[in-house]
């Protein structure tokens, strides 16, 4: 009888478990809140990791055990409580160890089985990487919305609410993102002055300190609703150009791809012709292969490092089969919220 | 008999106190720790206001009362406590109102008695006013680490982190600040790398995160120590830019000066002819006055907004017998350390 492994990519939005066996095919497939023991706390990640896997394991009619389950998460270097994670899933079946790698490296491996090449992805954050024999080699950014992060959702929205207030105090260009922002902190711009100053910036300064950083990167859709406005598309292009650096800083002269992509705000830059062109020169004529997350990979390392070897055949088939019940978790989860 | 008046400068860092009378004598001068409500909180400042208080009627012998107080402090906009202030200070002998000015008029008052100019700081933060009958009439920047204060302290500190941090990821320039500020942090450079890294940059991260943002403005005296580093440079230069369109920004055409200028991070950029230029040039010819602090301007506001006529001859009399008590204050101090 096949072993079945637990594979898990532990977002900061969401986590999502599979089943699969050693052929790579996918028995079950499930879904639960945040999964990131950093930004969600230790307790929430370890009971979505039991949600979801609980749900996988439900729709799959799978009541058996796991050889081994594979935590794709950020941070992954730091010290974990593996011991906890193993306790808490010892119950829904797990009878082996439990291995957590880097999310980055899932999601090259959700693009692609080759040993090597580069990972790309900028959403809250921006991170890139340089993978060789199936493990990462070199990291670039993904130090954080103070330190780098450069080009990200975060540094997005950073910029746009710095040339908002900029605006407003007599020190920057005019730009549609000051209305765009207004109106989406549901903010009045009135002609009232208060201690020498339009009196809607204090409230907004108000507003903006009263959000935790990160949570900036939520006005980064505004700039690309506004593509005829110089601020938001100069703030775009250097975006685009800082992502373009950060990949480029990943590259070896002997590797020339695949390069993974992936992220909400990567996504739409790719997606804008008129600031892509410094990430499409950095491309190199290299298509990019965009992933929307890290589950395949986490399957697929799952199975590494179980001793499987995870040609083409059996990425297709994990890909493919995992695809299949994600459209049928969707479309049950469509039928009963219709019901 | 000639009533007598309570001028507090309210620091982030410190308070001072002086007793006035209408004349423009100083009586008394007394110093304690912050005086900012919102750093300090309300009862730590509070504390400050009294110890200050008690200091300076203590070392002049007054033993009278004060017909009025005038505070100086950031954030004079925002509601505060009078009323407390008020309780906490009667007992102190104040029999008449407590007011609450902007640090920064009051910074602008210590320069000069004209009743209109400019005012320009940058310390932690950075901010620049222009001032038209005694008031502050037009205030830009100002506006915090996150989102303004450009060319502040905090901002210096903050892109010298970031070049570090670009630096030991490769993705910027050799900088002479890096081992600077490892050496500030005490954390050593080795070869070792991890997780796709050198394994200083996750100490490095880990030391930054558990600051708070603005005590990034600690590091922003290293780049004034490597005036030959083309990064350090250009970071100072960039500083003073901003600075002087900060000021640009506030200016009106009719007012040419005075210019009174204050905080740790503009003295040093004044004092750095290689990094200043755009600041000279803003100037305009004009000689800035600068001033270490807010209390002689707390002075001419409490005797202003007590209806006294603060001329040049009160003027200079409120800044001479103020200076010669600051001094013999610190005589003291200094024999009772040495004692």
């Amino acid at each position: 009888m096949m072993q079945t492994i637990l594979a898990i990519d532990a977002g900061g939005t969401s986590t999502r478990a599979a089943i699969v066996d050693e052929s790579g095919s996918c028995l079950g497939y499930g879904a639960a809140g945040s999964g990131n023991p950093i930004s969600a706390g230790v307790d929430a990640a370890l009971d979505a990791y039991a949600v979801a896997t609980g749900r996988a394991a439900e729709r799959s009619g799978h009541g058996g055990t796991y050889s081994c389950a594979l935590i794709a998460m950020a941070g992954a270097s730091l010290g974990l409580p593996f011991e906890r994670i193993a306790a808490r899933l010892e119950p829904l079946g797990l009878c082996g160890p439990v291995r957590v790698d880097s999310d980055l490296l899932a999601m090259f491996c959700s693009g692609t089985p080759a040993p090597q090449g580069y990972a790309l992805a900028a959403g809250t954050g921006a991170v890139a990487a340089r993978i060789t024999g199936g493990e990462l080699d070199l990291v670039t950014d993904g130090t954080g919305w103070l330190l780098g992060d450069t080009g990200s959702g975060y540094w997005i929205g950073h910029r746009i609410a710095r040339a908002v207030v900029a605006e407003l105090d007599g020190l920057g260009p005019d730009t549609a993102l000051t209305g765009r922002l207004l109106e989406l902190l549901h903010l009045d711009q009135t002609a009232q002055r208060l201690a020498g100053r339009p009196a809607v910036l204090s409230t907004l300064i108000e507003a903006l300190y009263a959000l935790r950083p990160v949570e900036l990167s939520r006005f980064a859709p505004l700039a690309f609703q506004e593509l005829s406005d110089e601020v938001a598309v100069q703030i775009l292009v250097e975006a685009a150009g800082a992502l373009a650096d950060t990949l480029a800083a990943t590259r070896h002269p002997d590797i020339s791809g695949p390069v993974v992509v992936g992220g909400s705000v990567l996504r739409m830059l790719l997606e804008t012709p008129s600031v892509a062109d410094p990430l499409i020169a950095e491309l190199g004529g290299i298509q990019p292969i965009a992933v929307s997350d890290g589950v395949v990979g986490a399957a697929v390392l799952a199975l590494r490092r179980s001793g499987v070897r995870v040609d083409e055949d059996v990425f297709d088939r994990i890909s493919t089969s995992l695809r299949a019940l994600r459209a049928a978790t969707l479309a049950t989860e469509t039928r009963s919220a219709a019901e």
